[in-house]
C-alpha cells in the first residue's frame, strides 16, 4: 500500500491537480496537514468534494505521532494532503524518512508552492537567496535569523522571501504553563506585523539592512484569481499603510541590483505615487 | 477578454489543476510554450484532452512576436500554457508586461515548478541560493556563471540547483550562418554532460569548488509517479556512471553544511555503496 504525499496548491480546492484528485479519491484514509498553511476551502467543503472524511493533522500527529500515519499506510492507501507542495515551504522529509524506514511505498504529487508562485511578482525566481521566516516575537524573544538572512542575500545580490508566521490551533503560553492544552483561534502574521519585526531588528543591530525608504514587496493570497491576490510594492513606510486583507501574507526584500524587467514589474505594483521617485532618490544617495 | 498564463506542472497532462483545465476549456486560442521545457504528453494527445487545437509557441513568438498573443487577448480569451509554472524556472514577465501595457486583463494559474518540486530530494528548499543554468558549451564558449554561482552559494551555506540546457526546434549554428532556419532535433543536457561542464570549469578556474569526490544529487523526470522519477546521490565520479535516462535532468550541489535530516535524505538516494564512506573520508580531510 502507499503513502501519497499530495500538494493541494495555494488557494482553494480548484488548485488540486488531476493526478492528486484521482489519488485522493482512491485512498482509504485522508489526512490534511493543518498547521503550516491553510486553504480557503474549509474541511467540510473538501470532504464533500473528495467524497471522503478528512482527519485534520496537527504538528504532533505528523512530527511526533507520524507513526500512526505511517503504520496505517502499511495496509491501506493513505493520503497526506499539504497546502502548497509537500516539500515546499515546509519539508515533510521527516515523515517521508519514517515511512521509508518502515518499508512503506511513497508517492509524491507536486503542486504550486509559495516558494515558486512568488515568481509572479516579477523578481526573477532564480535570483532568490535563502528564504527566511518571520515569527511572532514575544516580550523576551526577537529571533534574529531573518535580519541576517536578508543581509547576506543583499550582499550576494539576491532577493529574500520572508514567510510570515501562522499559528493554527496552538495553545497559549499561559495555558501551557498551567498544563492546559486549549487551542487558541488561528493567527496569521500580516505584512505590517512582519515589517514591524524587521524594523525592531534593524533598531537592535543597526547594520543598515532595512530602513523606512527600503523598497519592498508585500503579497497576499497568492494563487487566487481575479481580485483575490494582492501585490503591492513601495517603501516600508508606504506599505505600513496598505491593508493586505485576509491571510496569508508574505514579504519580499528585493536585491539592491534589479534587471530592468524586474524594475518594471515591481513598479507596476506601486502602492503610492512617490514610489518610483523615492527609489530614484535612494539610488542617488 | 483575458490572457491566461497557465502552469501545466512537471510531468504529463494529469498534472494540470482543475482551475487550469477549466480555463483552457473556456479559451478561444491556446498557445503552448515549447522552448524552455517539455511535457511527457505530446501535442496531439493534449489537443484531444483539452478538446482544442494547440499552437506551439517558440521563443520568437513569445519574446519578439509576443505582440500577436497579446493582441489576440484583446478580443478573445487566450491561454498561454507553460510547463511547470508560468513564473518558475523561466519568468514570462516580459509577455506579462506587454499585455499589461496594452490593457489586457491577465490571470496567472500556478502549478508545480522544478524550482519547488526539487524539494522532494530532501535538501531544505529554504536553504537554496541562486539557481544557475548550465548551457551546452561549444569550442569557443564555456560560460562561467554556474561555477561562480555554486561558489558563492557554498560560501553562504546554500544549496545550488543547476538547471540543464534544452534546445527544442533550434537551428544549428552552421545552418544559421548559411541563412538556413531548419530546426534540429531536440537536445536535452544530461546529468553527465552537466557534470562534464562543471569539471571543465573547475579545470579552468581551479578554485576547488568541485572535485571528483564532491557529493552531488542528480534528478530526472521529477513530477512523474512510480518508477518514473530518478534521484541519485553520490560523488561526481560515481554519478558519471549512472544512466539517468529520458529528460529532463537537473543537478544539485548541496551546501557543505547539512542538517541531519538532509543528510539522511541524501544518503537514501545513494548511487554506490561507498557513498557514505567517501563522504566521511572527505569530512575528515
Amino acid at each position: 500500500m502507499t503513502l501519497y504525499m499530495i500538494g493541494l496548491g495555494l488557494y482553494d480546492m480548484a488548485d488540486i491537480t488531476l493526478r492528486g484528485l484521482e489519488a485522493i479519491r482512491n485512498c482509504d484514509v485522508i489526512y490534511l496537514e493543518h498547521y503550516t498553511a491553510v486553504l480557503h476551502t474549509g474541511k467540510e467543503e473538501l470532504e464533500r468534494f473528495f467524497k471522503k472524511p478528512i482527519i485534520l493533522a496537527n504538528r504532533e500527529m505528523v512530527e511526533v505521532g507520524g507513526g500512526n500515519i505511517v503504520d496505517q499506510a502499511r495496509d491501506k492507501d493513505v493520503a497526506f494532503l499539504v497546502v502548497g507542495d509537500p516539500f515546499g515551504a515546509t519539508t515533510h522529509a521527516d515523515l517521508f524518512l519514517r515511512a521509508r524506514k518502515k518499508g512503506v511505498h511513497i508517492e509524491v504529487i507536486h503542486n504550486a508552492s509559495i516558494m515558486s508562485a512568488i515568481g509572479v511578482v516579477g523578481l526573477e525566481l532564480y535570483k532568490y537567496g535563502k528564504t527566511t521566516s518571520i515569527v511572532f516575537p514575544d516580550e523576551n524573544w526577537l529571533p534574529d535569523a531573518p535580519y541576517h538572512a536578508i543581509k547576506r542575500n543583499q550582499e550576494a545580490g539576491m532577493h529574500t522571501l520572508c514567510l510570515l508566521d501562522i499559528k493554527v490551533a496552538e495553545p497559549s503560553k499561559e495555558d501551557l504553563l498551567k498544563g492546559i492544552d486549549k487551542p487558541q483561534p488561528p493567527r496569521f502574521m500580516t505584512v505590517q506585523q512582519g515589517l514591524d519585526v524587521l524594523k525592531q531588528l534593524e533598531e537592535k543591530h543597526g547594520l543598515g539592512v532595512i530602513g523606512d525608504d527600503t523598497i519592498i514587496v508585500g503579497v497576499a493570497r497568492l494563487g487566487g484569481v481575479n481580485d483575490i491576490p494582492l501585490v503591492r510594492s513601495g517603501t516600508i513606510k508606504q506599505l505600513m499603510d496598505v491593508d493586505f486583507g485576509e491571510p496569508m501574507h508574505s514579504i519580499i526584500i528585493p536585491s539592491p541590483e534589479l534587471h530592468h524587467v524586474e524594475e518594471e514589474m515591481v513598479e507596476q505594483w506601486c502602492a503610492g505615487e512617490e514610489c518610483v521617485e523615492e527609489k530614484e532618490a535612494k539610488r542617488k544617495k
